[in-house]
């Protein structure tokens, strides 16, 4: 998978052209954010998704690219100051520290766009054909707006400083960081010609490896470091904000994330292809230290 | 076009499914913008295009209420403290200055996904065909993105205390409301299968129309009072912003929305259809008070 990342690292500089424009700035803001690095999880779970059911990843590679631009423009509109109001993102200022707000506002905005640019290309098009396109980009859309990722960031802000139970927190992950990770996975398989019980297949290992990462979020901030996490440690606590480790402990937690990678590793059985490298993605994350 | 707006508001009431859900906060966000009245300009111009290619309007309506989603995102985002910070819009308290500053956020960029969403509904698809469904919504997120709708605004933004010359002020307006006025001509055209020279004429019209539009708006800045414009007068003036007025005179700007009225009228000249409406349109939008 480390190939895939430096491919989606390559197309993530190429899809945003370099010109000589008086809006150079807004460009530079997006280049600034898309390149930053970070785990590329959601793009190559796209890619593997497609390999996994068409044999060849890089068809889906504009799609791919396109979750990783929504994801990154869901960032910096969170790290605003009327959102999360962060300074810091994976170890650099974050985009409105460099920036300004105006300009990470428009970046982000801008980066949304992009996505769907991306996809919906004559040259993507072509590639994939417009039934597969349309199809992947309307997954996207769904997965992203008032009753997806928005709603989840939403109901986030709403329980800041307010006690959520189960249910609620469940419902905010789903939304928040689930239904992107859900829908990178279902558009591989889209781009891929994957039929109905392996789309659902896929959906399924999304929603456990999206819920075990959260809860991962949830134990890291209370047992990691500032320098290994590459962010403040202690944020849900300041916040007073309920989480699941503040719900049922880190001990519980960690159970509930080995509970939720089993579920994700058992999933994968309806594809008959080589499966082995989503398992160990779902045991790295499981794993992880940032 | 009367009965083109009925349908149109009665069609975005539509998009936005009432939910009993934790997240109705940004859905009554969007809707509180995107019912707010307004011309409609843009969705009709798709309606009315789609219709003189294809003798049915009724086709390109999901497309043409994305537009009007896209126009609305812009401007909740264009009100924030960040960017213009104007409390009022439309005559009414804007986004968030109801909802506050990070639903009027989220409400923006939901309602960005929403017209993605929308354009590419099976629904949608199934009606126009994968082929135009992927096209349109393409055309739409080429308009919108950093060397379109959002460069219009950071070049908005850059030269707001700064004299900008003609070109920039051109390029501004070309990008800042003419690329996604010209995306609504063309999205029109597309769903109604016009053919390249006929799509080429929607877009020399809508330029026309775009600029006038413009120059009619600064125009109205130093010219109206704020009851008839419905929103405050001279706020260029206060910028020290550079517009068309600003540089040429009152008298020359009206010359020149006069001449670009009749060159957007005889680019329709290549229809064979009834354009009487569009033309109507364009005089009208000239001669607009607010």
């Amino acid at each position: 998978m480390n190939d895939y990342r430096a491919i989606i690292e390559n197309s993530l500089r190429d899809y945003i052209p370099q010109k000589q424009s008086l809006e150079e700035e807004v460009a530079d803001s997006m280049r600034y954010s898309l390149n930053a690095g970070g785990k590329r999880i959601r793009p190559i779970l796209a890619l593997e998704f497609c390999r996994l059911c068409s044999g060849d990843a890089m068809i889906a590679l504009p799609f791919a690219c396109a979750v990783e631009m929504v994801h990154t423009y869901s960032l910096i509109h969170d790290d605003l100051p009327c959102m999360d109001d962060d300074d810091m993102r994976r170890g650099k200022p974050s985009n409105h520290k460099v920036y300004g707000e105006a300009t990470a506002l428009l970046a982000g905005d801008a980066l949304q766009s992009l996505a769907f640019e991306t996809m919906l290309s004559d040259e993507a098009v072509k590639a994939v054909g417009a039934d597969k396109a349309a199809r992947a980009a309307g997954a996207l859309a769904r997965a992203i707006g008032a009753y997806g990722m928005v709603g989840g960031q939403i109901i986030d802000l709403a329980y800041e400083n307010k006690s959520a139970d189960e249910e609620i927190i469940r419902e905010m992950h789903r939304k928040k960081t689930g239904a992107l990770i859900r829908a990178a996975c279902e558009i591989g398989c889209i781009i891929g010609g994957a039929d109905e019980s392996q789309i659902k297949a896929a959906q399924d290992y999304a929603e456990s490896i999206g819920l075990a990462f959260q809860i991962v979020d949830d134990i890291l901030d209370v047992t990691s470091d500032e320098k290994t996490l590459g962010k403040p440690i202690g944020s849900d606590a300041d916040n007073s904000k309920s989480t699941f480790v503040t719900l049922y402990g880190v001990k519980k937690c960690v159970e509930l994330v080995n509970e939720l990678t089993d579920r994700a590793v058992n999933s994968l059985n309806v594809f008959s292809g080589d499966t082995s490298s989503l398992k160990e993605l779902a045991y790295s994350l499981a794993k992880r230290k940032n």
